[in-house]
């Protein structure tokens, strides 16, 4: 991709550890969801599928889990100074449902054009929310962290964030302790990084692949050269996956792809809104577009996968749906689009 | 109602027990999904609000739950005459699944006006399909049953199948000792009652009440006559709820909701789309109309509810997402709607 520039080489860097997420699973006993494995008898096979609804949580995402980990891990006083967070989508809410189950006070920095229903579920959390230029963000953070003493509390670069989204991949390790393949949406990489951790310490065999959408696929191309790569926005702000338009991994999350992952895949937004319709009509689930990625991939790319293809048998396959956040009227479209009917009517 | 009439009193009947249901457990491991308690704070209070998606398990509904128990408790002989059931809707691909996982034939008699994509549904599972006009059901089924020797597997009566849905409630009393209120959509019976026993065996201080819609009400005007009254199916089938049209409770149904059915309270078709709204937009489940109407009570018919009203504190509620099994065109319309919005935007 001509937009494509390196950043940095290899750091050295501490991993987050399998005890770092078993820590981080006490933490959340009683907070987060205990997602289920949902059979999905209908996905044409080789081998079987099953989603991990991670949708089904709280803020209708897997961010909670990060965000609650670090915060819960916070000193008193730390916490006591309030926190800050950017993010116009599910860690913004993330953010502020844990800093009010700790009654610390939440700022959100949110870009200036965001949908107002976003900005008004942040605040009806209790968090205050500071709209600034979307190319202001990062400043915005800095400068209220500094003049307030706010701990920030990054989306995905940062160890407690990778533990705690970690804990899906103890939680799949843990029921299935023969999943040969686990697919996982990727952004900033935090996830990924997390079940990564979790699922190779358990079972080194098995794989763990992310998906990205083509129209931001900053981090497979990242993948394939060996270097951490950064997308332009105009780039990344393509793709339908909202939630998948971060311009490159984080730094830590990319010691973990390096270090765990087996290869990062690629979707088109086609594919990932016919998941979207499977999942919806098929196993009742309702996923956002960046949710159904992994899916997307199971169904639609599975020549690019890992055992793939007639000859082959591809094993137990999990995948998981990040997140649930869709509008009702982008869902709506899609359920009546025709050309989503031939996959689900079987 | 006029269309009302009682049918026989008090009968002597072995209840189901909890070691019944505790058996099912054992048989149901590893083939159903131990469907998570999923906390909806956008619900308005007082109180809290849990939702229980039995949407996911595999064939959408818990009707799972209790044709598996029943057919993994038939002896191999008996599995090897093959089985009979008459259902149009999720029964049919509950014995259908079930039958095939025990490699037993299964015939699934449906009625000639089922939609055609529910009779492909079912084949695909592997039964075979005899399609008769809607009043002959019965009939058939006593004949196929006579002719073949298939044993039948009937959708709520039998202490079998309330065994198996009563794992629903097992599931309940076990993840949340602190339930005040659990709500359960009414057809047949067989899920109230199983629920109820199971949730009043661990917790007799927690009240249980089944949720009917009104255009469907022979369950509540059986509670309020002390009598099983049965309506004309001309009447029952106005409901956009086609999961809750039978008729009447079943016979041993009756008995335990007797015995442990605090109340059986009504729901709007308005409601209940509402509910489904809320649900799809704010809980990411798909809930088709049966499977929402206990939800549809919490949020709008809190004064039929036990400890309702502003000045009382409602507890924790769980309510039973019964299944999912609704067709996109009808989802995606209720998702279009404005008038669902005002519940949502909050």
């Amino acid at each position: 991709m001509a937009a494509a520039s390196p950043v940095g080489g290899s750091t050295a860097a501490d991993l987050v550890t399998l005890a770092d997420i078993r820590d981080a699973q006490q933490r959340l006993t009683g907070v987060v969801v205990p997602t289920p494995l949902v059979p999905c008898p209908w996905a044409p096979g080789p081998g079987s599928l099953l989603v991990k609804p991670e949708s089904l949580q709280v803020i209708g995402a897997f961010k909670i889990r990060g965000a609650y980990n670090m915060i819960a891990g916070l000193s008193p006083e730390e916490r006591a100074r309030g926190l800050v967070a950017s993010s116009s989508g599910n860690h913004a809410q993330a953010v502020a449902y844990a800093a009010r189950e700790f009654a610390a006070h939440a700022t959100i920095v949110i870009p200036d054009v965001a949908a107002p229903h976003k900005v008004a579920a942040t605040k009806a959390l209790g968090a205050d929310v500071v709209l600034v230029p979307q190319a202001e963000r990062d400043v915005a953070v800095t400068r209220l962290a500094a003049e307030h003493g706010y701990v920030h509390v990054p989306p995905y670069d940062h160890a407690a964030i990778i533990a705690g989204q970690g804990t899906v991949g103890a939680e799949i390790a843990a029921a299935r302790p023969d999943v040969d393949l686990v697919l996982v949406p990727v952004s900033g990489g935090g996830l990924l990084s997390g079940v990564a951790t979790a699922v190779k310490a358990a079972h080194p065999g098995a794989r763990v692949v992310g998906v990205e959408p083509e129209l931001a696929a900053d981090a497979a191309e990242s993948f394939r050269s060996g270097r951490r790569v950064v997308w332009e926005p105009s780039a990344t702000r393509r793709t339908i996956a909202d939630g998948l338009r971060t311009t490159s991994v984080g730094v830590l999350p990319w010691e973990h792809i390096r270090a765990y992952v087996d290869d990062i895949v690629t979707v088109t937004d086609e594919q990932i809104m016919a998941a979207m319709h499977a999942l919806a009509v098929q196993a009742n689930i309702v996923a956002e577009p960046s949710g159904a990625a992994a899916v997307a991939a199971y169904l639609f790319a599975r020549d690019q996968l890992p055992d793939a293809g007639p000859a082959n048998d591809a094993g137990t396959t999990v995948a998981v749906v990040s997140g649930g956040n869709v509008s009702p009227e982008l869902l709506s479209q899609i359920l009546a689009d025709p050309q989503y009917t031939s996959l689900t009517s079987g």
